[in-house]
């Protein structure tokens, strides 16, 4: 059965996994939900190349995840926003995030990387299952977010590489 | 950024993603939480070649998510269980499931192709953001699970075509 086939399957787990089932995906709608918008900035904190995320962010606009929107006309540069569908993926990033933290898979341990507090109850989502309950599917929409200041740093550190390669890259153009 | 740097992010859900982040991880553990648990039968439902599979369900040992039990001894054959780790993600499958309930995803449109009823209340986990709240993580275990019959008969086409092209192999194999 090729992947293909796994899509076509009734299971929605199966066909699920067929719209979202890799890493990129995920990891997209992560930053875009961390309200990072920009294809430039996409690309440096997720580590695509240009071609990888231009493809998949194509397949995700094809799959009603997103929408595209120019910003900027001469060069045209586009940012991309989450559809509700899109939006409603955060509710499968969150279990992630928990089983994570449960796990402590991170080297951060059991401190979370996205502090989350729920605006509704001002409570702290860090436990390994408390999903708010507001009666609609969670979405980032409903929490306020902090960044541990080790996630500050190492995203950081991803913009100045990326701008780094950029420079060297014009740079040897130039000669 | 090479997928390895991503496992090395302090973000859980970056390092989540490392561990589970594509279609075949869950798509197994979806298997093995239905209580598929032997190579063969989890070949058949994936429809992964033998080579992939073993080297994914190697990583998952790996990982902690698996045990390997042998279950015959000649010719040696076995059956893989989850662990504690690999049945929490469980509540990960929930959230890919109720979200490809909502948006209806697979041809069954909003109708689950796993029905499932909450052990302890009784009720009916088929809306797109009930999770039940049972103050530990989700698993399969808290819910008595009911295929719909077109699951079934998609499952039974697999098996039926695992085992066609098994004889067709043994018969040529004897020539």
């Amino acid at each position: 059965m090729s992947w293909e086939e796994t899509s076509e399957s009734v299971c929605q787990i199966a066909c699920a996994l067929a719209l979202v089932g890799d890493r990129w995906t995920l990891l997209i709608m992560r930053e875009i939900s961390m309200g990072v918008k920009r294809f430039e900035d996409l690309q440096m904190q997720t580590g695509m190349s240009s071609h990888l995320l231009a493809l998949r962010l194509k397949r995700m606009e094809e799959d009603g995840l997103l929408v595209r929107r120019p910003y900027r006309e001469r060069p045209p540069r586009f940012e991309y926003d989450s559809t509700r569908k899109g939006q409603e993926l955060d509710a499968v990033l969150l279990a992630l995030r928990n089983w994570g933290l449960h796990w402590e898979v991170s080297s951060l341990g059991d401190t979370p990387s996205i502090s989350m507090t729920d605006k509704a109850s001002g409570g702290n989502i860090d436990g390994n299952w408390q999903i708010p309950q507001s009666g609609r599917p969670f979405t980032f929409n409903d929490v306020e977010i902090a960044l541990h200041p080790t996630f500050v740093a190492e995203r950081q550190t991803r913009t100045d590489a990326f701008h780094a390669k950029k420079l060297r890259k014009a740079t040897r153009t130039k000669r």
